[in-house]
Parts: C-alpha cells; sequence; structure tokens
C-alpha cells in the first residue's frame, strides 16, 4: 500500500492569501522556517501506478503537475491519466472543489455517499462533468461498509452529520454520510504484514469505535486544523470556535492530544493544519509540544515507507 | 496604468493534467523550450498598489502567492488584500473558479453583467461568499458603457451571447451579455499620453466595431487559444473544432493573424493559448510564423511597461 500527502493546510492553505497574520508573514519571508502548504490532498495506491485521490483539493493541478506519480504517461496515448478514481469523504468545497478541474471530457470514478453524490449532482458546475456518456461514474459507498480501491480496503466511518453552508438544506437521518473518516488497510492477513491506515483530516468528536479503530492502526492522520479553540477568532474578529466548525484542537485537556495520549501504536501525524496554528512554526513552544508529546505534523510530499 | 498577465493558457493549463501530447510532454520534460503556462489571468491597476482582477482563474490562489503585489500587507491588519474588486468578462468555469478561492470572509466587489451575475448567483457554491453581510458587493456593468476602476476606464464590448454549458438554461436577448472583451485606458487625455489596451481573451469574432477598437489600442492582447480549427478534434476524438466553441484560430485565411494583419498601430500577443497550440513550441515553424507576423506569445509575469 502506498500513500503520500500531496497537501497538508487546512482550507485556504499556508499562507492565506488575505492573510498577513505573523504566521503567514513569516511563511512568505522565511518558508524554512514555516513550510508553504498546499490544501489538504492525499493520495492512495495498491500498486504504485494506479491511484485514488482522497477528496479533491482546489489545488489539485498543482498537485499533480508536482507529483510525477499522477502524470498522464505518453506511452498511453494521447488523453490518460494514473488516477483510477477520487474518494469524497465529505462535500466541503475545499474537498470536493479540485473535481471540476479534471474535466477535459476524461472519465472519472467518483466514490461518495449518497448523500455527497446529491449534494454535488445539485449543482449546476458539476454537469461539466457529464458532458458525454459515462465521463462521471458514481459509486455509492455506506459508513461502515468497506469497499476495495485495487485491493486495498477503505472502510468509512461516520464522523459528522453536519454539511457545508452552501449545501444547508440537504439534511436528514443520513446516519454520517456527510462526514467520513477512512481506515485502510492493505488487504492481506492482519497477521502477515497488513498495514493500517487511519485518515481522519477533519474530527468533530473520538467516539470510542474511532478510538478502537486509531488504536489498531500503524499510522494515524488526525485533523490538525487548529492548536485552540478561540484562535481563528484572535486572528480575525466575527470568526468562529474550532469546535463549532467540527474541529476538535490539539491542545487542552480535551484535544486531540490529550484525548489520543493513550494510544501508543500508531506512528501520529496532524494534517490540514490551519494558517492560524502556531505548531507551523518550527521554533514554537506549540510545535515542541507537539513533538514531545509523541506527533509529527505531516508535510507535502510525506509518504507511508 | 499598470497590467500584468499572472497566467496565459487556456483552461486546463500547459501542461494539461490528464494530456500526453507531444508538446504536454515535452513541457514536463523540458520547460526551457515550452514553458508552463497557468490558466489565463490578468490584473490591472491606476497605482500599482490597488489591482483589479480580470476574471478569477482556477490557479488563482497559486497567482497570488507568485506576484507579491497581491500578498496582504503586514502593516493593514491580520487580514487584508490589495485586490480591490474582480471584472467578470463570462461565466466560463475557467475565468470564474477562482472566486470560490476568495473566501475567508473577505469583502469582495465582483464586477459582471447581469447575465453573469445571475449564473452565479444560481450556483450553490457562492453562497460561500455571502456568509456575512457586504462580503460580496456586485457592481452591475453594461456592454458599451465605460465604468472607472479607481481612474482606469474600462469599456465592456460585447462579443459573444453564448453560455457555458452548465448554464445552458440562462438565456435571452442579453446583448452580448454572456461574453465580453474589455478596452481599457489610462483615463488622461488620448493627446497627452493616455495608454489603451483590447483584453479579448475569447474571441467568436471579430466585428468592425471591434477592429475600429484594436487600431486605437497601444496593445491588444488576443485569443490565442487554438492554432487551426480542427487541433483540438486531432488531439483528442468527438471534441469540438475551434470555431464552435468560440475561438478564431491564429493560423488561415481567416485566422486572427490575417484578420488583424491592417492592424499595425498596437503590439499584438496572444494569450490563453491551449495546450495543444503548436506555437507553444518555441521552435516550431508555428511559433516562428508568430513572430515573423508581427506577433507575440504573452506569457507569465508579461507587464505593461
Amino acid at each position: 500500500m502506498f500513500l503520500k500527502l500531496l497537501g497538508t493546510a487546512a482550507g485556504g492553505g499556508v499562507p492565506q492569501w488575505n492573510c498577513a497574520c505573523a504566521l503567514c508573514d513569516l511563511c512568505r519571508r522565511d518558508p524554512e522556517r514555516i513550510s508553504p502548504r498546499l490544501q489538504t490532498q492525499a493520495m492512495i495506491s495498491a500498486n504504485g501506478t494506479r491511484w485514488f485521490l482522497i477528496n479533491a483539493s482546489p489545488d489539485l493541478r498543482q498537485q499533480i503537475e508536482a507529483n510525477r506519480e499522477l502524470w498522464p504517461s505518453a506511452h498511453l496515448g494521447r488523453r490518460n491519466t494514473p488516477i483510477a478514481g477520487i474518494v469524497l469523504t465529505t462535500a466541503d468545497l475545499d474537498q470536493v472543489l479540485g473535481l471540476l478541474l479534471l474535466r477535459e471530457f476524461q472519465p472519472l470514478t467518483v466514490y461518495a455517499t449518497g448523500l455527497v453524490r446529491r449534494v454535488l449532482e445539485a449543482n449546476s458546475f458539476f454537469r461539466m462533468l457529464t458532458r458525454v456518456p459515462n465521463q462521471l461514474a458514481w459509486v455509492e459507498i455506506t459508513p461502515g461498509v468497506p469497499f476495495s480501491l485495487d485491493g486495498v480496503m477503505c472502510t468509512p466511518m461516520p464522523l459528522s452529520d453536519s454539511l457545508p453552508y452552501y449545501a444547508r438544506e440537504f439534511s436528514g437521518d443520513d446516519r454520517g454520510e456527510a462526514g467520513l473518516g477512512l481506515i485502510f488497510n492493505s488487504g492481506q492477513a492482519r497477521d502477515s504484514g497488513q498495514t493500517r491506515v487511519a485518515y481522519t483530516p477533519s474530527l468533530p468528536a473520538i467516539t470510542d469505535e474511532l478510538l478502537a479503530a486509531y488504536a489498531s492502526c500503524d499510522v494515524i492522520l488526525v485533523d490538525g486544523t487548529f492548536w485552540s479553540d478561540a484562535e481563528l477568532n484572535r486572528t480575525q474578529a466575527g470568526t468562529p470556535l474550532a469546535r463549532s466548525i467540527g474541529h476538535i484542537p490539539m491542545s487542552g485537556e480535551d484535544g486531540t492530544i490529550a484525548q489520543l495520549a493513550g494510544i501508543t501504536r500508531p506512528r501520529k501525524l496532524f494534517t490540514h493544519i490551519n494558517n492560524t496554528n502556531p505548531a507551523l512554526d518550527r521554533s514554537s513552544p506549540e510545535a515542541t509540544f507537539v513533538r514531545e508529546s509523541g506527533w509529527e505534523l505531516g508535510h507535502d510530499g510525506w509518504q507511508l515507507n
């Protein structure tokens, strides 16, 4: 199983276009100290040849060109792609806009819950992906029900019932279809070297079920959006608290670091890191605390070995 | 008047994500010979401090970070932008998707025809730009009626009544509101050094009115999407001819080069160049023909001096 992170920032990226906070400013002036990060994007492959995108970030064009695994091959004709499909965990713009960059009449397979599919199909822009027959093939996925990505087994876990603001008229008893975590396993038997990875870049709450899943993994990739509940609000008045928009902060008694302190088996990484998170600065006390707590910040280009 | 091109490729960019044609392949292997190009984006300013974006490309996040004129300033508080507004000439995805990257609760002013505004307001994603009061201010523009951008006068010219596929239920007697060209002039009197620039990255036909406008300009930026009518179709079967999708090709008896051969006053540049256009290759006979006909290919970073 191959897995690579092509972007590790929350929506807006690092730096963020309209942000001159100390962190964004330092990132522009001293990228050695605060690395620029593209918006969150991951990809996974059973064989290192055909890849499945995990969500589709607005930076996807740049991410494809920066990662030659995703380049088309001149040996396969003029138009082709090693992208075998896209798995959506949410309908958030920062995780779906990239689909609209994959036009050019290329057939695509998109794995999504019925709810996420309905939200996107209701948006007129998505007609651009259905201009020719068989351009867009949907595969409906269901929380709790594993499916195969070329042999990598992927189990969606229900994490959120909350839809993005633009889709607020969609709703219902959708049992976690709005926001998923994904557990990947390499498909071999557990005792013969199976690898298990959890991908949860957006994490509103940690259930006992998720805790058990994390404990069974070799690597967990966890929501690192915010360091503290109030940091976004301190940067820009009128913006919401972290928990109210579905992100457990890293720090504090009930933050992710504390809640997952007992999970000792897997390698623990944060991804989806917001431009306001002080841990972005390598020389900050927050970054030191992250490291000393046994966590890493995922970075663009990080790969599972 | 300051004007800069931040992207000069047609939709998809150069190289294009799923294209392994000889040109895209060469661009990836030898970027000295075929320069990578971001998707078409321009910006204009009366003073070099406040900028107006001309359309909003899907590559806008990358384009902002690559051009420090567009960075926010730490002296102006934590959240700010030198982007004073965005002028839309069309509702094409490749020219409007970037608006969705300018969220983060930042107030925006968008100049668009009533038709383009209605198309975008009907799209649910655009609700993300109206989450707080006064986040999005529309200024309605009308073909033929000049308006001021901090003193730079901008005259919209009606070029097309054709809406993108995703918006095909919108229509009407909209007298060129679907696709505009823009004529900028620096506002001083004509005989005291006024500068005039035409920006027409998408050009379905050249009317007498447009010809007269071009002849009055110092610089014209013209649709360079295709070299020939059939080139897209030759790269990918089932795709349309250049003229049928609103682009006069460069070459041929009725191509842009021939039709504008009599326009000798302005500096003539092509922009919005598709990845299939052989003139992208500096050492091609087509590139030589372009140069010898008195034209230039605009490039990312090109500036009006």
